[in-house]
């Protein structure tokens, strides 16, 4: 089951039957410069211009014409020095045939058609530049000023690509899914073997890049494998393991169509959790295994947050780190102190999918409005879930000293925590555990063949 | 031996003596982003300001005041949420205190700074953007528009920096060959037994990462690892090896400091040069011999390539693919059909150093004007070289089907050429052997220890 020309044809008449008026503008990436503009970073297409065309170059444009339906790339065609450089060049004319779209023009002929229906008082429709290239790429396109472009951009295109993309085919869920079980899953594996005294931090991440690119894969998103799990998106690997800490291992891969997928995993360092750790492990365990039962279309994901919340307080409560009331705890957000995060976000050609659109477009909606509140204002994913979204559910539990001395030093919400008790905690880092789910008809289903997570499982790697 | 707070005192001390007059402003990198805004590449700091300050993050401005000789680091401070999501990040003062710089302002502060002094007339010198995001950012700070900001960056700032960072010091030298000797050799050493039938490409940039990141070094620059080393930048890495190819290995990592090596060397899949391999590759390693010879100071890199065109002419006129007067055939340009590219190239903080600076400055003078000819004009470096120049040098010999094609299609420059032969040659493939020299008082010295790149001593790893 793979992606097909039809589907590109199928999701671009499906878009510009929803957009009634107008034409539609996408430009690619560009390759973007690392110290100078020859040393580039590799290139990443945009991703909804990979899910209208497929097409995986730079520099080139997608027009759609929603009154006659009809379908343009525009860009140069590689010349002789291409080539000579980089190897042979697929023409336009190829990929336009790949992708099913009839029309090849050049980018003087896009910018000139650009002009002539803008002139005629057609609406032009285009997504919000997420880097100052494209803002100057639309600006010069669309003869709109750098500072304006994003406020230009069409709410009714945003929206209308959101709901597409948030429901996934089959085939992109067997993307994510077959990427899991050839490479995400396998990676993991082999970190957690890493994990013993001694290996620092990068090898680890040097062995999952190994088996990734054993399938020609690259990482979806910067890789986090830490010791320091307690700092969220922790890009350094200088760390050298140590016996009694926690390895916290965030990684995934693209798949060959771009697909990412997005999983999180704890080692005990040396393979063998102390009473401490596994305690606050299984309180983490506990709380993702009971979100996923829940899970299914028409449920609401802030509802599931809220409730995973309660609960790790609940679980924190036993161990004796909060007191009171959990539900009131979780209002008052007292939990935040721990898991200062949401719950999770939906995954698809991005890791945070469709982000560059609007977090707030994405993941809620006119029922649903984003809390301000410390932690919970984080939560990415809030409204209704429907079938076919596919997402992430990963709670955690972060032992935090900069938050906690602040919060300590406040007495910020002390009826809920024991601070005193919290100093045995200080050295501890954090847990979280992650997998990727696909709402079905009546429930869910993870993603993948399972990922080892229970305590003896990850133990028994070790022996 | 390191580079020292007191070496990027010096540094700033003798640009602020070679400006007379006003004020120089330096922007840090940006982090980019890959799909969208938060899933971004990882962070490269910009070579200048790395060289004036060590200073290794993003959002933050240098600001030298040449009359009075003070420096400012422009800023904002990390907040609690950057703890959370990042860990501890130094502070400002920090940063300054490590670099030798006395004086700490805010973002608002730089603003107002710049206002004041560009209203009593003062000049504020700044080098040009190679990001649009930069572009915006100066704009925003000088009050000038986007279109013009390169247009009014300060060519005399830019020959300043230029003429500092080309002459290497001992430590600067010795980041790069520590480098070398500890990571890029090894790592070229591994790809080399790697190169056997059936392996992917893929897996051996994978083999040769996990050397880098066993000493948590990234690559300096994208990895060209090709059995189509014809395609003079292939980043691809799809191809399986066969018996009979060359695998060419393009790679080398950048310092803690950030300063590139960048090595390249040939293997033969299974370890046994053909003889038609072994004379090709004969040809290109004599002609890298004999210009490393040659090299000291007051010595025109522009002749030095020159005459290796020529050695290649020579070389390939004893297989019977070329024919006629050496010199005539590289002054008409014949051995860019098969060398189509520059001898070598400046290296430091950038593979291709200061190219962000405009790669006329750095490669050439009054004297020494760049020619206009194809392949020649390709070549980055062509004036006097003085000691403490880091250079690489890398002739190459290829066959590249889609150049023979048309140049034989035209006739060109037939009198030299023998096409005929070349038919033989159209799978061959491609040669280059690249390696990195300083320029010493009297001659020049190869850096790092020895990689192997003699026919016996490639084949020898092999048995």
């Amino acid at each position: 089951m793979t992606i097909t020309r039809e589907d590109f044809i199928h999701r671009r008449k499906v878009l510009m039957d929803n957009i009634a008026d107008g034409l539609i503008v996408f430009s690619a990436n560009q390759v973007l410069p690392r110290n100078y503009g020859a040393n580039s970073f590799p290139f990443r297409q945009d991703s909804t211009f990979l899910y209208f065309s497929g097409i995986d170059i730079s520099g080139v444009f997608l027009l759609f014409d929603c009154s006659s339906g009809t379908v343009f790339l525009a860009g140069q065609e590689p010349g002789i020095e291409d080539t000579i450089w980089s190897g042979k060049q697929k023409k336009l004319k190829e990929w336009a045939e790949e992708s099913g779209i009839n029309e090849v023009l050049t980018t003087g002929q896009l910018n000139e058609k650009l002009y002539r229906d803008k002139a005629a008082g057609r609406t032009i429709h285009f997504i919000p530049p997420y880097s100052a290239d494209k803002n100057v790429i639309f600006s010069r396109l669309l003869g709109i000023s750098t500072d304006k472009i994003k406020s230009k951009a069409s709410i009714e295109l945003i929206k209308a690509i959101i709901a597409q993309r948030s429901v996934k085919s089959e085939a992109e869920v067997s993307e994510i899914e077959s990427a899991i079980n050839q490479v995400t899953g396998p990676m993991h594996i082999e970190a957690m073997k890493m994990a013993v005294e001694g290996k620092y931090e990068y090898e680890i991440v040097a062995g999952m890049y190994r088996v990734a690119k054993a399938k020609d894969l690259e990482f979806a998103y910067p890789v986090i494998c830490s010791v320091r799990g307690e700092v969220l998106h922790n890009e350094q690997h200088r760390n050298r393991l140590k016996k009694g800490q926690l390895l916290l291992t965030d990684a995934g891969v693209e798949s060959r169509n771009h697909y990412a997928s997005d999983i999180t995993r704890i080692t005990p360092v040396g393979g063998k959790f102390s009473s401490q750790q596994k305690e606050i492990y299984q309180v983490v365990l506990t709380a993702q295994q009971e979100a996923i039962k829940k899970l299914k279309p028409g449920i609401r994901y802030f509802d599931i947050h809220t409730e995973a919340a309660q609960d790790i307080v609940e679980g924190l409560k036993a161990i004796g780190l909060m007191r009171g009331d959990a539900e009131e705890a979780v209002n008052a957000g007292a939990h935040a102190l721990f898991f200062p995060h949401g719950l999770g976000h939906m995954l698809g050609l991005d890791v945070h999918d469709m982000e560059d659109l609007g977090e707030d477009y994405v993941g809620y909606d006119e029922s649903t409005v984003r809390s301000k509140q410390f932690g919970t204002a984080y939560l990415r994913l809030a409204k209704q879930l429907k079938s076919g979204y596919v997402l992430t559910v990963e709670p955690g539990i972060y032992f935090i000293p900069a938050l906690i001395n602040q919060w300590q030093e406040n007495k910020t919400l002390d009826r809920f925590i024991n601070y005193e008790r919290l100093s045995e905690y200080l050295e501890f880092g954090g847990v979280r555990i992650e997998d990727n789910v696909v709402i079905t008809e009546s429930g869910c289903r993870i993603l993948g063949n399972a990922i080892i997570k229970s305590v003896d499982g990850i133990e028994a790697l070790f022996t």
